[in-house]
C-alpha cells in the first residue's frame, strides 16, 4: 500500500530495491511520527479543516498505535512501503473517511522531517546525559588519583612528569568542547519543519505556530524550501557532533590500550573486562577499549557519508535523502552504548605502581633542573644549554621533583573550575 | 563458548558489547571458513600432524556443516562468540578429540583473514561479471541510438551537439577504468594468509604451499606480519575499487535524473519503473535512479570508514579489525544489487524527441560554423572571433550540422574498439 | 637557528623536510605570537620572574616586530626554523640576556597553540561578519523578488509553485544553522592554552589568569594535558563549521548553475561576471559560481584531513600537529574570499521571465486543484485520487494559483522572523 | 589575455577569483602542454590542416618554450589566465598567423586533460621507481637483521616472538600491494584524451591515432564524452593509489615512533636525524618519522577532496575541475620527497639490544610451550588449557624458543620469493 497508488503496478524488483530496509529503520521513528501526526490533527481541528469529532477519532487511533509501539507489538507489514503509509492505512481501516483526511496540508516529506527532528533532538539530549555521567566519573577518578605520578610523553618520548589526575581530568575537560558542538546540533534540529509539505508549503491556512508549540520546538524552520534543504544538513551537523565526541573517546581508548601494554604497565583492568586469545593462553586483551576505539572511528566516518549523499544536489527533495536515515539512527544507538560501556569499564580501572627511578625515566625532571638554575639567576636559555650539555656528556644527575602549582598543572588540577565550565556549557 | 575460555566469567555487558553483531555477519563468511578449515585439515594430515583417520572425520564434519550453510539451516547460537568457535564446537561435539586438533598451527586471526580473502575474491569476481553485463547493455544501447542527437553541455550551458550513442558508450568506456582497479583489488586478496597464525607464524612445520594450492590462491602473503598488516589494507583497496565503480554509476544516474526533468525532456521510463508522490498526483519520479545515486554515494564513503578504523595503529592485530567486516561485506551485496537493477532499468529507457530548432539550442553549431570558415582559409582564432562577433551582435545564423568523423566522435563511436579494450582489461 | 640547538649538526636534507613550508605559513600567525609573547612577558614581570626593566625591553622589541609585521617587512630567514625561533633571536640580538628569558615557563607547544587560538578566534569572527553581509543581501533579494513565481521541483521533476522570494530566503535561513556551529567553534578556541608548556605545565609559579585576561580569552583550557589534546580537535571543529557553511554555499551555487542553464532559463548575470570558452564563441559560463561550488567542496574535505592527521595518536604532542596549520589557515582565507565574491556576484543577479503556461509546467498546480476539492468537501485522499485520475486520462485542466498564506510559504515569507532568529543566533 | 576574449571587460575581482593560483600550478604541467601541442601540430600537418612550413614554425617556437621551461626561465605573466593562453600568445607574437592555428580542432578542455595525463603517467612511474628503492632497502635490512628477535604484539600486548627480519620485510611485501594499485592508476591515465575537444569532439578530420602514438600512450580514451568524464576519476584513482602507499608508510612510521620510545627501546637513529625540544634539553625526537606519518595521513585525505569536488556533477565540463589540479600535483611532489627521505633515514636505523628475559616478556613463548605438549601427544585445545592453567596459577616456566621454519616465518623469511613477487608485480 502506497500513499501515491496510481492504479498501475509498480515493478516488483524495483519496489524491493526502492523500499530497501525502510520498514525496519522506520520502527525507530514510529513514535515520533505518531506524536507529530497528533499535533498535526489538533492543528487541523483548530483551523476547522477537520471537525472535533474527527479529531477525537484520530487521537484515539494514534494513541492506540503509540501503545503498540511502546509495547513492541507494532509492526510494518511488507505491503506498506513505510511507517507513514502504515499509520494512514490503520486509521482509515478503523475510522474510514477521517483517516483519509490526516494527510491534508502535509506531505511525506515534512512528515519524515518532523519525525527525524524529534528523534534527533531527544537522542542528542540522551547523549548529553550519558556524556555527563562519564564526565562526572572522570572527575572522580582524577580526584582519587591526583597524586599518582606518571611519565608524560611528547613524540612518544619520555618528557616531563604528569599524573593520573591530569590524565583523567584532561579527557573530562575535552568533553566540554564536545558539548558545545552537541548543543549547536540540538539548535539545528530544534526547529519545526512541519507544514513545509513537499518543500513548497500549501494553500491550506495551516497554523505552524500551533504545531511548533505542541511538539515543544523552540522555533520553526520558517522557510518551506529551507526545511527541505535541512535534510542532510542536520545529519552532517549531528555526525560531526557525535564524531567529535567519539574522537575524544577514541583517543582516550588509545591511551588506555597503550598504557595497558606490558611496555608501559601503567594500568590494568579486572579479568572479567578483558578477553583472551585462541592460541595464546596468557593473553588478557583490552578488547573492550579497542572496540570502543574502532566503533568511535567508524562513527567519525559518518560525516563523510552524509556529505557524499547530499553533495551537489540542487534544492528540492530527492529520494537519496531516504538513505540519510539508517546510519544516523544507528549511530545514536552506538554512541549511547559506547558511553555506557566506557563509563562502566573506566570505573574499574586499576592503577599500577610505576618505578620512576628506572633508567628509562632518568631525564623526566630536566625541566625542573633548568628551573632550579633559573631561580638561582640564570636566564632560561642559558640554563637550558647547561642542562643540555650535562645530558650530552652523561653528567646529568636526575633532579628531585619540584612542585607544580599553577592553574591546571599536576599540583593544581582545578577540578572545581572544570566542573563550573561544564555546568555553564551544559545549561 | 569461547576458544580462549579461561575459567573466569567474562562480564555479560562487556561480552555483549564486544561480540556485537558478529554472529550475524559471520554467516556471510561461514562457507569460506569451512573451505579453509578443510584445506588446513588436509595440510595437517599431509604433515602427519593429524592422522588420515582424523582427517576423514574432520572432512565429514565440515562437509555436513557446508551442507547446512547451503541449505540455510546453519545458525550461530548466542553461546558462541563467532562462526569459528561454533564450528570447532560442532566438530568436537561430534568427533571428540579431533575437534580439538583442528586449531593446531593456526589462530583465529589467520582463520578470519583467509575466510575474508576467499569471500572478497569471489565477490569481486561477481562484481566484474555484473559490470560486464551492464557494459554489454550500454554498448547495445549506444549502437541502437547512435544517430539520436542530443545537446551537449559544458558548465550546464548548451555547448555542442552530442548523441545518445556518445552518452551510453561514454559510461561503458568509463567502466573499463573501474575494471583496472577492481582487478588490482583482486590481486591484493588473491594471496594466501593462512599459516600466519596470530601474525607471527608458529613453530609447527606447516606447509603453506599446500593450502595455497588447495584454496586456489595465486600466491601467498609470505610474511606472517604482512598478513596481519593487510587487515584494513585489503578493505581500503576494495572500498576504493567499489567506490570508483559506484562513482561511475552515480554520475550516470545524475545525468538520467536531469535528462528526465521536464526542463530537459530527453528520456523517460515506463510507469512501472517510476514512483509517485503522497500529495502530487501527477508525479512520476525517477526514484530508482536517485536511490542508485544515493547508495553509490554511500558506498563511496566506505573508504573513509575503513581508513579511519586502521589509521595510525601500530603493527599487530587489534580488535578494531573486527569492525572492518560488516560494511565491507554489505557493500558487496549492495553493489551487486545496484548493478543488477541498473542494467534492468536502463534496458527500458525510452528516448524522446528533442526539438533542436528550439531557440535555446540556437548556438549548438557555432563550432561547426567556425570550422566552415577555417576550411575556407581563415585561421582558427580569427574564425572564432568572427563567429563570436556574430553571436554578440545577434546576426549569427545557426549552421547545419557537419559530420563528425574522427575516432570517438558522434559519427564514429568505435564501439568495437571499446569492446576490445574491455576484453583486454578483463582477461 | 633552533631553540633546541644542541651543538651537533642536523642533517640538511632532514632539516629541509622537517621545516617544510613552516616559515611561510607562520607569517599568518606571527602577529598573534607577538601578542601572546607580550602577554606572557607581562605575566612574568607580574610574578617577578623578570624585572620591570626587562619587561620594558621586551615590550619595545615586540612592538617593533609587530610594526614590521603590519608593514609587511617582517621576514623569516632560512636560518630560522619557525617564527618563534626568529622572534626569540631578534629579541636576544637586540637586548641580550632578556631575550633568553622570554621562553621561561613556556614551550613552543603552548606558544603555537595560543597563537593559533588567537588566529582562529579572530578569523571565525571575520567569517561571521562576512556571513552576515551575505545574509542581509539575501533577505533584500527575497524581499525584492518575493512575487516572482518559479516552478518548484522535487526529484528534479516539476512539482509545485515556488518563488524567488522563497529561494533567496531559504539560503538566508540556512545560514543561521551555520552560525550555530561557527559559534560553537569560537567557544572551542576561546580558551587560553598558554601556560600548558610542553603539555605538562611547569614548576614556575605562573599566573594563567593574567594572560587569559590580557589576551581577551573568555576562559582557560585549564588542564595542561587537555591543552595539547585540543590540537587537531580545534581544527576538526573549525573544519566542520567552515564546511557546513561551505555546503550551504555550494548547494546554492549548484542551483544557480542549473537555473542559468538554457533548459531552465530562470536567471542570468551581467557579461562581466561570466567567462567564455576557447572554442565556442557563444558561451557565457557561470565559472564564478562553479568555482565557488568547487572551492566550497574542497574545503569540506578539510575535516577528513584534520581527522586523519590526528586519529589514533596517543596523548601528548607529536610533530604531526605541525601539518594541521597549513590548510586550516588557508581555508579561512578562502572562505572569506568566497563569501566576499558570493555576495558581490549575487547582488548582480538578473531575474528572467518564466512562461509558466508552457506545457512542461502544466501540472504545477495539481495540489491546488486537490485543495479546491477538499474545500468543497472531499477527503484529502479521495481528492488526490480524483485529480490523479484526471492526470492519467489526460483530462486534467490546470488550476489557477491559490494563495499560500501560512508561515514560511511563498505568500508569507516571514523575513522579519528569520531576521530575528539570525539576531538571536548571532549575539 | 584570454583565449575566449569577447571584447567586453571581465570584472577584475571576479577574474582574480576565477584564475586563482592557476598560473603557479600550471608551471608544473607546462612541459607536458608543449609536448602535446607539438604532437597536435604534427597531426594537423599530417592531415593538411596546416602546412609543413607552418609546422616547422610551430615546432621551432614550441622547442624554444620547452628550453625555457627546462631552464626555469619560463614565466606566466599576470595578463595570461593560464599556461595555454600564454603559449598560444607567444607563438602568435612570434609567428603571426600560424599561432592562431594551433588551437584548430582542440579545446582547452582536452589540452589540459592531455597535459595532466602525461604529467600523471610520468610521475606515477617516478613513484614506482622510488618505491622500488625503498623496497630494496627494506629487503636488505631484513636480511641483515634476520636473526634479531623482538617481541611480537597483538592488542599492543606481548604475544609471540617476532624479529627485525620479519618487521622490515613485512613492510617490503606490503609495498607490492601498493604497486598493484599504482599500476592500475597508470592504466587509467595511459589513454590519450586529445581530440575530445570540449568533450564533444569536432568536425575536423583529425587523426587521434597519430597523437596517441606520438605521445607514447598505450591506447586512447576513445569516446569524447568519456574523456571529459575522466576528469576527477583519474584524480580519485591516483589519490587512492598514492593514499594506499602512504598508508603503508604511515603505519611503518607509527611503529618506528613507538619502537623508539624509551618504553620499547628497540631502535634508535643517529643524532643528526633527530630533533630537539625548546624546553627539554634531553630530547631526541623522531620528528622526521612523525612528519612522514603526518604527511602520509594528509595525502590520504586527498581522495575525499577529489571525490567531493566532482561528486554528483552531471556529465560535461565544469569549471570546478580546475581545482582538481593543485593538490594532485603537489601530492606527487610530496610522495616522492617522502619516499626519498624514508629510504634515506631507514638506512641509518640502529638496532638496540632487547632483554627478552625481562619479566614483561615472560609469556612470549607460551605458544611454543603448547606446541611441545602437542608434539608429545596432546590435542591442541587440551594443551592450550593446560598452559593457560599454569599461567593463571603462576606456575608457568618460560619455554626456550623453538625454531619457526615454515614459509614466511621468522626462520624462513622467503626474501627471494618476495623479491620475485615484486618483479612480477612491477613489470
Amino acid at each position: 500500500m502506497k500513499l501515491w497508488d496510481k492504479g498501475f503496478t509498480i515493478d516488483q524488483q524495483i519496489e524491493k530495491f526502492t523500499v530497501g530496509n525502510d520498514r525496519e529503520i522506520d520502527l525507530s521513528i514510529a513514535i515520533y511520527d505518531v506524536q507529530a501526526s497528533l499535533a498535526h490533527a489538533k492543528m487541523l481541528a483548530s483551523r476547522a479543516i477537520i471537525t472535533s469529532e474527527e479529531l477525537q477519532q484520530l487521537e484515539k487511533g494514534l494513541k492506540e498505535i503509540a501503545l503498540q509501539i511502546e509495547a513492541g507489538t507494532f509492526i510494518i507489514e511488507p505491503q506498506f512501503e513505510d511507517v507513514h503509509s502504515k499509520i494512514e492505512y490503520e486509521l482509515t481501516k478503523k475510522y474510514g473517511e477521517v483517516g483519509k483526511k490526516i494527510h491534508t496540508a502535509r506531505s511525506r516529506n515534512d512528515q519524515v522531517l518532523v519525525a527525524l527532528h524529534l528523534f534527533y533532538k531527544e537522542h542528542l539530549q540522551h547523549v548529553l546525559i550519558k556524556t555527563e555521567g562519564l564526565f562526572n566519573t572522570l572527575l572522580k577518578l582524577a580526584k582519587k588519583h591526583k597524586k599518582a605520578v606518571i611519565p608524560g610523553y611528547t613524540h612518544l618520548q619520555v618528557a616531563m612528569p604528569s599524573s593520573f589526575g591530569l590524565w583523567f581530568s584532561a579527557y573530562a575537560e575535552l568533553l566540554i568542547d564536545d558539548v558545545y558542538v552537541l548543543k549547536a546540533a540540538i539548535k539545528t534540529v530544534d526547529q519545526n519543519p512541519l507544514g513545509s509539505a513537499a518543500g513548497y508549503g500549501s494553500s491550506f491556512p495551516i497554523d505552524r505556530d500551533f504545531t511548533t508549540e505542541a511538539l515543544g520546538f523552540t522555533t520553526l524552520k520558517y522557510n518551506v524550501v529551507a526545511a527541505q534543504l535541512s535534510r542532510g544538513k542536520s545529519e552532517r551537523t549531528i555526525a560531526s557532533a557525535l564524531g567529535g565526541l567519539c574522537n575524544t573517546l577514541a583517543r582516550f581508548a588509545m591511551d588506555i590500550c597503550l598504557y595497558m601494554s606490558q611496555n608501559f604497565g601503567f594500568i590494568t583492568f579486572p579479568d572479567a573486562l578483558t578477553t583472551g586469545s585462541s592460541i595464546m593462553p596468557h593473553k588478557k586483551n583490552p578488547d573492550v577499549f579497542e572496540l570502543i576505539r574502532g566503533k568511535c572511528n567508524k562513527i567519525q566516518a559518518l560525516h563523510t557519508e552524509m556529505l557524499l549523499i547530499t553533495n551537489n544536489l540542487p534544492s528540492g527533495y530527492h529520494r537519496d535523502f531516504q538513505l540519510l536515515k539508517e546510519h544516523s539512527i544507528t549511530a545514536f544507538e552506538e554512541v549511547i552504548e559506547i558511553l555506557t560501556i566506557f563509563e562502566y569499564a573506566i570505573k574499574q580501572i586499576q592503577i599500577l605502581d610505576i618505578d620512576l627511578t628506572d633508567e628509562k625515566y632518568q631525564y623526566l625532571y630536566t625541566v625542573d633542573s633548568i628551573n632550579t638554575l633559573v631561580i638561582n639567576g640564570a636566564s632560561f636559555r642559558d640554563a637550558y644549554q647547561e642542562v643540555g650539555a650535562q645530558v650530552q656528556s652523561g653528567t646529568y644527575t636526575p633532579a628531585t621533583a619540584m612542585a607544580h602549582t599553577h592553574i591546571g598543572s599536576m599540583g593544581n588540577l582545578c577540578l572545581d573550575k572544570i566542573q563550573k565550565k561544564w555546568d555553564k556549557a551544559r545549561k
